[in-house]
């Protein structure tokens, strides 16, 4: 590592396939020594210890952040204001605090409000990479290589503590970059929650109707890919859905305006409409992966 | 081959992914003799031959035709009815005639009208197979192996002619069902023309927006696969959307309805109406998966 991260004490909060992920890479690069572990269920924490993932599992994630010098969030986004508020008074007066979710003026504002003076050192972040598989069993200390990391931190956040979790980030492989919170969220609004709810919303459309059997039976291998990210953790995607409503119903409305347009094409058998738009968007798309943009490894980001 | 298919002169014309592979399975599997090629550019089908996928290309279909035992059509749809008039008087009067198009009604008709009484020798199908690349050099003989071809004859079709093609795509290693041309046209239009129009109309409006570069270059694997289907042939769907027009409008109007149903529930932030959704669409996917529905291997269909 070009920075000298060290984390006396890690405390992970969620340890699905984002949390457990990050502790792996963290082990790997030797980056912390001791990493506390934090869920709900006892048993899932007991097989994040036995896989070797985390040191010590803890339910209570007031008593998971005892002594932690860096504390990451990785649970949904809907429980984010709920945990920030339990754990706000036990914070060591060092802590940095960050989060992996996929929205974040949401989340800036939940911290806000629970962190209090605490909020200087809260930075928030998102790793865009991710599968469409979750839990622990699915984590992998690569998962983050080559992809970015998205901090956006506040006018009020600690230089000092965004360079803690950007060192952090870099030590799991990935590129960091920063940007503010509304670029974020119109971003992903774009390139991952509306793609989402897309594919979502075919598959449950095909699954409505009454020959889904036939259906999936004759999906072939585009329609497999186009709709693995409708495999994704539903509840993860409720969460994204309320916590990034404004920038996801305003590309929903610019995405439905343009599928009118293409109807209204295929309607009027508009054939120079419809070779026009197609070339259009293959060269928009090709041009886009031969940059590299759109072309990490097959994990996907939210 | 549990058949004994052997074709003694084969026609193939259009000589691009489809027609490619198609020769280079049959001569694979010694299915045939003399392979001549058909396109209407000459460095094209010099190019066929170098790559010794065809033996002789002839840029006439008429010309193509004479002395073939079995015409395989492998053109853009909008081509079809031009080739089928072109081709009809020069038929030998055992050629099997056969076709690769992605929507079945519409080449029926054609086939009806161009071909007068061979039109009992003509075998609609479509190789449910592809790849968003195109011709002749991302030809692979193995682009069919395991992968579904649906024949759509008619009564008037005579069983041996569909007998042979049966064969044709079996020596490819392909599994042949026969269905009629309506259900293929309203099953290819739910699971292979509406996700192409989707992520074509995605990559279109993202394209369509000032922060463009941004947002490819934040573009997660998700969105990579996700519009991978965009990268296909703008002429051949544009044929598709012309050929099978009424099968896609009815399942664009049942997707824009769905669409308008989520964004109510996004809008109203009815996060128990997301969250029932999401699991739907989710175990509907996932067990299409585990049923190997779709999941034969990357190539896509159309």
């Amino acid at each position: 590592m070009p920075e000298a991260l060290y984390i006396r004490r890690l405390a992970v909060l969620g340890v699905g396939l984002i949390g457990g992920s990050l502790a792996r890479a963290l082990r790997r690069a030797d980056a912390c020594g001791h990493i506390v572990g934090c869920g709900r269920r006892r048993e899932h924490l007991q097989r994040a210890v036995a896989l070797g993932v985390i040191d010590e599992g803890v339910e209570d994630p007031a008593r998971a952040v005892q002594g932690a010098d860096m504390v990451v969030l990785a649970v949904p986004l809907g429980a984010m204001a709920g945990i920030l508020a339990r754990i706000a008074p036990q914070l060591a007066a060092d802590a940095v605090v960050t989060d992996a979710g996929s929205a974040k003026a949401a989340v800036i504002e939940a911290a806000r409000r629970a962190l209090g003076p605490h909020f200087r050192r809260f930075v928030p972040g998102h790793p865009i990479a991710g599968t469409e598989h979750s839990g622990v069993e699915a984590s992998f200390a690569e998962l983050f290589q080559g992809h970015r990391v998205i901090l956006t931190p506040v006018p009020e956040t600690e230089r000092e503590a965004t360079a803690r979790v950007a060192a952090l980030w870099r030590a799991c492989g990935a590129q960091v970059v920063e940007m503010d919170a509304a670029r974020h969220d119109r971003l992903l609004a774009a390139t991952s929650h509306l793609p989402h709810l897309l594919a979502y919303t075919l598959v449950d459309s095909l699954a409505a109707m009454d020959d889904r059997a036939d259906l999936f039976q004759y999906a072939a291998g585009g329609f497999r890919d186009f709709t693995r990210i409708a495999s994704s953790d539903p509840v993860m995607w409720r969460d994204i859905c309320l916590a990034n409503r404004e920038a996801i119903l305003a590309m929903l409305d610019r995405y439905t305006h343009a599928l009118q347009a293409l109807r209204a094409a295929v309607a009027a058998g508009d054939g120079d409409a419809l070779l026009e738009l197609f070339a259009r968007a293959k060269a928009a798309r090709d041009q886009a992966v031969q940059e590299g943009g759109a072309a990490p490894a097959s994990p996907e980001g939210s």
